[in-house]
């Protein structure tokens, strides 16, 4: 941690900060510059209060010189985090994870009907909305309970497994019971009450991004639940709030190479939501492939002119079949299989 | 609502759409134009699902006409809405409402000596805050359900009011026995489970804007809160996330006179989490006065510099005391006393 | 063009809408709804003024309903625009462009060398820049007339061509004189006078995304120079401002197939800038190609660690080489060659 | 500035950069955590080139401790910058400048009305744009040089002064005869060869805040026309761009305050393009004032029914009038006059 000093603080406040830490068991070296003392603090600063030092008389700011992560970092585990739901493991360098379904559940029938669908094309990992999260209260809320049952119904006559959202600590306990991932939405990245109950599980948990968080404070909020307990987090790169207006968000995919360079986690992209736009799936599927991302979720529903949420953005089967077929070239040279 | 088709969409398309609409109840107007085709369409907007249109072949866009909230705005009751607590009367034209009060709450003491002296200034209201939202999980998480009470017992001894933050779904019925008002925090504008429950109170809720939220989003969260059966809803302007790294966060003053252009609620400045830094803290509440806020809520602290969160921009007592003088001549120019 | 009236305004207010309209020569076509009066516009909206319709007593808004460019759009010309450039095709489909170089002209034997390592590689256009902006008045500003002597010599040498960045409308005659292609930088997006300028010289331009444009003001820059009078603009996506802190800029891909669906100019991909970071230039690189951009520009110095700017992005070439080697699989599965 | 070595960076990377430093004339200090090395360095920073150090082998990152700004920083000058205009003290502790007039200088005829009712009401410096930046190349892009005149002639009249957009650099010569302060519009903040070229000039300089400029990018932008020979810069809030819609710009106040506590430099707040909303011009004028704005600059047209631009915006000369009379209160209680 370094303490800038003021240009004109008086030697004793630069005194008084270096007592502060000494006293805290830190080791602080004063630089005294021609303009200003600069504190160099050796030890350990993730446990330090900077809000406390920047208060102290004398300090223009307190710089951090580490990350604020430590579990969910590659200085603490090098070797990738895979993770096994229904024989696929998510975050190997050869496969390349397709998880797939509609925004929301709406109907056995209709779920069942992607269900055999997607099975048909080899897709493992289902997703389907039982608990949606809307704008506003007169948008349609989700079936909640009744969805979670359709999907696993849905889900075990055809061998898949399904991910869904969470939205309410109280729902933890069902939402584990039925589903395979639990998948925490944009909105809630930093509902940390959620996040601490999510370490208590043992289902793995897909994070997505918030919708302007940056790339520390998703990996801050995975690591509220590895810190937890549970130590299967997959990170979800979904786009985030710009001034564009022609696309629904705009898909930052640097975050995948990043978050490989940082962090032992599986990144996930959902070009869906992301684009919001049916023709811009396919292309960004092959962009987030070709830059090495694990795996890709991406909204699939039997018949999209009905669909109660999100219609213009899902695929109709036989558009994400044409899809799974156009991305291969890609998987195949950056040596990935689905 | 006005759809708008593709340059080249083929009459069918249009006709398509056309006969949608009118199965719905809608009195859809098509104006051919020579560029292309667009429909205006007669009817209650609200209930029409866009993503489904946009979802139909040949339109390019739909376009929303009236705002998408009801309850909350000046449309539906014009006159603007009171909230009384502990004989304050939160937006009132003539009054000023001052809450003020700790970051967190840390003990017993350290809360008299703040609730001794806040009241000594006339202070009713005083926030302190329990249950503590954090970025990390390792930084200090509040005390809880002890906080809450050592809260109670403070304000009690004084005859002051509390507002305090609510963050889980479970503590809603503690909270609403020990305090006087719900405090919605940023991170937690959209969590719509949370908002729905607090509807369902009998305590006021103050609601703060998302770190990147619009305006109509903050009102569609209030809008939640309203439709599940609680009037009582204050918003508030407590800066949005932009590029400026002098500031903590934006504090977005157009939002007070726009909140009482379009709705009915109050509006509540909270200019210490908005900056971040002491010095602003002053002009900020004088220009948040000058401009029509129903209040401000304040960071203040017996002793900022031992503060477990956000030293760096909480007030002593005496800077308070000396802040509440300086802002009279403003409070007074524009009719407000408190 | 759609107007919507306040729901509260009177009659005749509308009716002197509509007037103003007509005398115009417009078509405008009244819809009376429940809770307010629309006016659709039939005609040219892109003639009116649309301030001075907002500024009409009862108005409350007014939308578009076209976009506001022509001459870029796919609708005035629906086969892409290819510009050639020494033997390259910018902008064919079987073709992938690459631009390569030093981020500033600094010696005539830096330049020297990395001609000749770039044009043994098989690039035919080099990149340097002679004048450079600069955030502060006290970094590097570039060689000015003297590099764009060392840059054209150094091209010539080994038949390259050359793209540069150019500053001030001055230098026009001058950069057109010397340079192969015109470069405006992301901070000049919006400079007029200089598209204006631009529109009436006879090389080609790159015209690069402002640090927070959004892609319809820049195809409103791109309409600048196509309506001055020359038709060969390539647009550059090279990254926006967004709160990440992690790289630079953020690149939105998402771009290159909106370009390609919304006009029919090139669109080149800047790694490099967008990315700041040596490590994903790479991974961006692929990505890029595998959504189908044109081409990409990428900063090559043949010392980075004594590059006088932008030294932490620039790649030595024998990275670059490897670089060119590990993206061919990705070029060639979308049958895209360099 | 501090030098932060990666976490397994070997010693003699560490010992690399030590020596360079040495052999540029600077202290190196390293501190040799368990973590990692972090190396901190007493000498003029502000000289240093960032990249290059970060491009070094082993280093991680490089931060500033200090600004990199110095000619307008308060360590430079301590007592505030004022600027004598047509007997206007702008940035006088007792004062509050008003500037006002038509967006647009469109006709003789309108600019003199104009100039007559606000030299009426006591308004010293009159506002006129006769260079006019637009988006598109459609819109109307003002008389220029005619509009100079008219504007010079219509301010002679009444014994004004004027201030006055400057587009372009051949331009400047013209403009600095015709008018009285220079006006650089947002979009130019960072045109470097005009802010040069304005360091030039014998006349007085309004640079207001790029659309998405930060505080810093801002004085830096400042710095370049100081640098250059021109102290004479007042800095001007006109809003930056977010994400809300309701709002043209987002006004961010506590500019004010800061550019107070960095810089000696005056700054001047315009409320007509941060809101974009006459409703909200008024109040927003009132809370610049309250927060200690050294002036306002505030768009007035004589019809703004008829302007060619803006309309939305601009007051009529009563409504102007009424706004003065309003705002007296607030400047009373700040001590100011006008």
């Amino acid at each position: 941690m370094i303490i800038v000093m003021k240009s004109r603080a008086p030697q004793n406040q630069a005194a008084h900060v270096i007592q502060e830490l000494e006293e805290k068991g830190l080791k602080p070296v004063p630089l005294y510059g021609v303009e200003r003392t600069v504190i160099a603090v050796i030890g350990e600063e993730r446990d330090l209060n900077i809000g406390h030092l920047e208060s102290l008389k004398g300090v223009e700011k307190v710089m951090r010189v580490v990350k604020p992560y430590k579990l969910v970092s590659k200085e603490v585990k090098s070797e990738p985090t895979i993770i096994e739901v229904n024989g696929v493991r998510i975050g190997a360098k050869d496969e390349l994870t397709i998880m797939a379904g509609p925004c929301a559940v709406e109907s056995q029938e209709l779920m069942d009907e992607v269900a055999s669908k997607l099975s048909a094309m080899g897709v493992k990992i289902m997703r389907g909305g039982a608990f949606k999260p809307r704008t506003g209260p007169y948008s349609f809320q989700g079936l909640g309970k009744e969805g979670l049952e359709i999907l696993r119904n849905s889900a075990d006559k055809h061998g898949m497994a399904i991910i869904t959202e969470i939205l309410d600590v109280r729902d933890v306990e069902i939402v584990e019971q039925k589903a395979d991932i639990f998948q925490v939405g944009a909105r809630n990245m930093q509902n940390f009450e959620l996040l601490k109950e999510l370490g208590g599980t043992s289902k793995p948990v897909l994070l997505k991004r918030g919708l302007s968080a940056t790339i520390e404070e998703m990996l801050m909020a995975a690591e509220y639940i590895l810190s937890h307990g549970n130590p299967e987090v997959m990170l979800c790169e979904r786009g985030i709030r710009t001034f564009e207006k022609e696309t629904r968000n705009t898909l930052a995919l640097a975050t995948v190479p990043l978050v490989h360079e940082l962090t032992h986690l599986p990144i996930i992209v959902d070009p869906s939501h992301a684009t919001g736009k049916k023709s811009l799936i396919e292309p960004m599927t092959k962009a987030a492939i070709a830059c090495g991302t694990d795996g890709v979720i991406i909204e699939v529903h039997a018949n999209p002119e009905v669909a109660m949420s999100d219609a213009q953005q899902q695929m109709r089967p036989e558009e994400f079949s044409q899809l799974l077929e156009n991305i291969k070239p890609i998987a195949d040279a950056v040596g990935k299989s689905f």
